[in-house]
């Protein structure tokens, strides 16, 4: 049974200030949960309609359909809802390729970029500060697991850019064709917010302007989705690691 | 000033079934309405509450705000809503490069991949009866106006590559490194459903089954989103482009 206290706070747990205030985060599905339950963070509370998962038993509640439904941000609510910790974030290894997000917003973007860091083996995805928070429960159903093995930090982006010495390469429209550039295989890859790109304060910092190049004749696409740029810029990165 | 049997037509359109039966479908914003205003689309009607489009006067329509929120499908609606009458589909051009769709649910995707074609020149994308409709208010959305400049045929996947005499593609987890494989300029690239990739029907008509490979130690990651995989699957065919 899940009572009315426990409610409140999960249903709070959509809201960011509250993950914050809390410490704490929802993962819901079986597929996710097991995911996060497998690695380092700490379970806080499992609410289950079935008896499927391997948890310590004094943190798990049985609960019924109607009240996963209750506590759910789904639709369609899928056996589970679990309650995590917050990690801290771990140090950032700046001798690594590393994936910088200039205010994305886009929950769905966000995590699919984790899956993307997680794919291409990217350790450390670093967000500014107005980059959508990566606890959102859109954001964690996005990632499909991934987040437990990309490590997340929020920051100053201006300010860690400054502070860290490695190239630093952004998406601009008229840079190095990246289908024909040497790409090192360290360095920062900064990608901007969708509506406006890379802001001009980080702009200023970037060493190494990169294109997509466009195909065919009307060459009028405004831009690709920033997840989509972020696939093919780490396909090129990576690429690169096999051909020597 | 809009008429309820006109917020009533309007908003039908936010169902596949009326989009159909109507043979109409609605663009909202500035900037979305200007690219199907500039294409090869037929108006059928356009509500602003600025006029600022370069528009048939018989078929604008001023309305207020107010009136702008009652037919608007978005959560802050944009200056304006036009309907067009749906195109038929162009022949499909068998010589060059077709990306193919098996089941693509999700708006969003599909948005974004339209968005891919257009970017790397592919006039064809071809989707099964089960992809999630283009003219979903969604995709429109999505698609930044790249609905203008990609012919989608909606189809029966299995008997067009059966019909089609030109190198199918596909994406596997165990298949050619797609990094160090000969691709051609032209071919069917199948992209899967969100859940269940490729089906087994079309997957016994694939020639090629290519692998975008994981990086790193864990490659754990389950799978790449389908809108990405695409990405990186196009970059690759077009990039063998200019290294010719």
């Amino acid at each position: 049974m899940v009572t009315k206290h426990q409610i409140k706070l999960i249903k709070s747990l959509t809201q960011k200030k509250y993950r914050q205030q809390l410490g704490l985060f929802a993962v819901e599905g079986i597929k996710g949960i097991e995911e996060f339950l497998n690695s380092d963070f700490k379970l806080q509370n499992l609410y289950t309609t079935q008896p499927i998962f391997d948890a310590p038993k004094q943190l798990v509640t049985d609960i019924s359909e109607a009240e996963l439904k209750k506590i759910s941000s789904l639709k369609n609510p899928n056996t589970a809802l679990a309650v995590f910790n917050i990690p801290k974030a771990k140090d950032i290894d700046r001798e690594e390729l590393i994936i910088a997000l200039d205010d994305v917003r886009d929950p769905g973007n966000l995590g699919t970029i984790i899956r993307l860091c997680d794919w291409y083996g990217v350790k450390d995805l670093v967000c500014s500060a107005n980059t959508v928070d990566c606890y959102n429960p859109k954001v964690v159903q996005a990632t499909m697991g991934s987040l437990t093995r990309v490590n997340i930090t929020y920051l100053n982006l201006e300010e860690f850019i400054s502070a860290t010495n490695t190239d630093v390469f952004g998406t601009f429209m008229n840079g190095e064709n990246i289908y024909k550039t040497e790409l090192p295989s360290t360095g920062i890859v900064v990608l901007g917010n969708e509506a406006n790109g890379i802001s001009d304060s980080i702009k200023v910092k970037v060493d190494r302007q990169l294109t997509i190049p466009q195909y065919g004749e009307s060459k009028n696409t405004e831009s690709l989705n920033v997840a989509n740029a972020t696939a093919i810029v780490l396909s090129e990165f990576r690429r690169r690691l096999i051909e020597k």
